[in-house]
């Protein structure tokens, strides 16, 4: 059979479709699989459309504080079929923006579903049309972006049936705010639906079944995050395991077991955000010898499975589940089979949640540096006693650095406070340059800025910080 | 007579006291003379009051455009008092904490205005103590910061008379909105002013003597932000000569010649910001040799006047006139004057503008690239493809990062747009630890977030955009 590709990638998210796009630039003639929408579900019904919603909130939160800053309105209310249509028309912008960059870069968009067959050097793909029949085809490498989906617990009875349980795909989607919400996981897609509704003004509880809630951050942000949730109205159970299921009459009953006894919680509805699992089924992966460990094929440093010309990146090929990642490992990985000096896939990954207040961190906690048996020196700022901060009356949070006390090398960062997503690049950024304390220190932030408590951290761990 | 301290600040800007908390973290005794407020003119009538007066029209313009939003309220106002009063409150918060950071670090506060006499290897300092009287002591390092005030142009009738021309400070607490408004210089200070009072809904013309606005920015910044604050109703007259200021019944009118032809604009106020002079006037600095160069006393490279003792740093040293550069100078010069190694007064230093939209920026422009003769990469992108700009509404704006072709050197970032403030600390790190393009393409930049715009303008630079 001939080559009908160079570059065939499966699955159209961020990681998918970004490598498709670093494929072409780099010459090689590629093309894409989406069996659903282009942009998969970051885009469709993930990380872009949920930001959407929660600008809404934030700014509807706002306005419950207007006083704060010699500001009235009468009456603040919101439409929230208008809320909705809103982040669906911001991911339908995005999806046909997705469309134009495949076109502008030449790369085939084959609209169906693949399975792949032994092929010559590489697999080929047996792809079920959208449009009926089938059509195969083989390319010389072939990059596996399936990416994920919801992880549910059937056996207790969270089957998510779109009405009393949602999970991230119904949330998104309804045809009004429920009053009352129960959030069962308090990662980022948990707590980002559970801060969305609670601005909207629904009565929200979280159950998380670890100790303690964002588990990934480090603890103090997680006790941070927990306090300034609980002003907003958030209530949690932490730790807490979901023992079962039932339906109600005007929702949903949850039964749950915190600190040994048991507890029923009511709402209208749950939404389950328990992590995702790869999509790994119906791939043909079994017949090509591709190894998959805990829902996530296996991969070598480039992408690579074992099986020749097979690829895979980002949430398939397993945590963090992070568009970015993805499609950093999706840039590396085709420019390795380049024969380029690919970007390195050691870079840092930074992790956000767009909660209010927002969350974001790079490299590890103090508590993994401390299983790893580092010497570090730890810094510390809120935002409480920054000028601008204080300026625009956001004074939640703070900025934790962790350096490694002999290298003195930045190896962790975590920031809770207004904006910091936008922020994290920073530190993300001088991590990847491997800077140190000193090249921190000598680093002028601009003042009046939240950012200048990223200086005042890394000056904290060494005994020289300013304002505090 | 005997050295009563190692170090004696004089001006409590936040360059003179975070040099004093320098100073006092590396064990050297030290005082600070300040003959007004703790803080200076950045914290009390400067960058910091403004910040506040600006959050309060960054909001109050939100309510205007809520149906983007898919909420709405009956009626928004503002209770001008108020916003005033919040602004000088944030003042007041930070001019006591600078007190409290004084008392932390058994920093003296002499409250008094200082002048210097030849004294036994440095000048020696006579206080006219505010509360009366005269005291006089030597160290052996005195340190000016004495900042900087607003220049006036007497000659054509620019006096401010803090009724209808006003200074920043007269600006900062008008007992209410004018209804019309003329600044008179579009650099940072004019330009926060003008957004502030066309957000609150006055009637803004901004006279520009130079051939574009926000003239110390790339001119395709210039162009951007005139678009953007014309889109809010402001009103530019650019290039425009001020000719003569005259008082009418009702106001001012302000007579100006712009393309060979004369206008006459009128309103209640005008603002006059067209930039600053040094304070080096009364300080005795000609009896001791101190050479100063239009309005600013001349340093060496570690703030060295020539004076044998005698350092300057911050506003009154010479531009860039900004409180980052204030204090880093500070802080190089007591660490020198310490026997350390210093912070490099290389750094780059960044500036911003807390306009709507944001400006930010840090090292060359294009055009200053050109004239340094520099072979070039330059690298755009605009927000309006970006994911998280477009799922938050926030459309305007762009990146633009200029490379040392030979090298790969950033050697040039210019953003515009929402947060940019919060941003630039990023692509100043990265000028700061000499990072090349492909460091900054290997980096990964958290998604969905408006940082990723300066990932993808570092991209374009070298033909890697992704999403454009």
């Amino acid at each position: 059979m001939a080559i009908d590709f160079d570059v065939l990638v499966i699955g159209s998210g961020p990681g998918g479709y970004v490598t498709a796009i670093r494929a072409a630039q780099l010459g090689m003639k590629t093309a894409i699989v989406e069996r659903e929408a282009l942009g998969g579900v970051c885009l469709n019904w993930g990380c872009i459309p949920t930001k959407a919603l929660l600008k809404s909130g934030e700014v509807y939160e706002t306005l419950d504080h207007l006083g704060d800053y010699g500001l009235s309105v009468e009456k603040r209310g919101y439409d929230f079929a208008k809320v909705v249509e809103r982040s669906r028309k911001v991911a339908a912008q995005l999806n046909s923006g997705v469309g134009y960059l495949m076109r502008k870069h030449k790369i085939e968009v084959i609209e169906g579903t693949a399975r792949l067959e032994k092929g010559e050097g590489a697999p080929k793909a047996v792809i079920a049309l959208k449009a009926g029949g089938e059509r195969t085809v083989q390319a010389k490498h072939v990059i596996l972006a399936t990416g994920a989906r919801a992880r549910t617990i059937p056996e207790i009875g969270l089957e998510p049936d779109g009405e009393r349980v949602w999970t991230y795909r119904e949330a998104l989607v309804p045809k009004a705010a429920p009053k009352s919400l129960v959030v069962i996981g308090s990662g980022a897609i948990g707590i980002e639906f559970a801060s969305f509704y609670r601005a909207l003004g629904s009565d929200v509880t979280v159950v998380e079944m670890l100790p303690r809630i964002v588990p990934v951050e480090d603890e103090e942000v997680s006790a941070a995050a927990k306090k300034a949730f609980e002003k907003r109205g958030l209530k949690f159970r932490v730790p807490a395991s979901v023992k079962k299921l039932t339906k109600t009459k005007t929702g949903v009953a949850i039964e749950i077991e915190a600190g040994g006894k048991a507890e029923r919680l009511e709402a209208e509805v749950a939404i389950v955000a328990v992590g995702i699992v790869g999509n790994v089924e119906n791939l043909g992966l079994e017949a090509l010898g591709v190894k998959v460990e805990k829902t996530h094929v296996v991969t070598d440093a480039h992408g690579g499975t074992g099986a020749p010309g097979l690829y895979a990146i980002g949430d398939v090929a397993g945590p963090p589940w992070l568009a970015h990642k993805a499609s950093h490992e999706g840039i590396h990985c085709v420019e390795h089979i380049a024969g380029l000096k690919p970007v390195s896939v050691a870079s840092p990954i930074p992790g956000c949640t767009y909660s209010n207040p927002q969350i974001a961190s790079v490299g590890i906690t103090e508590a993994q540096a401390k299983e790893q048996g580092r010497e570090i020196k730890v810094g510390r700022f809120p935002f409480k006693v920054n000028g601008k901060a204080i300026a625009s009356g956001e004074l939640e949070g703070f900025v934790k650095t962790i350096f490694d006390a002999k290298t003195g090398a930045l190896i962790g960062a975590h920031m809770i406070g207004a904006e910091v997503t936008e922020m994290i690049q920073g530190f993300t950024l001088a991590m990847t340059l491997e800077a140190t304390e000193a090249e921190l220190q000598a680093t002028v932030f601009p003042h009046p800025t939240m950012s200048e408590a990223m200086h005042e951290a890394s000056l904290d761990a060494f005994g020289q910080v300013l304002h505090m």
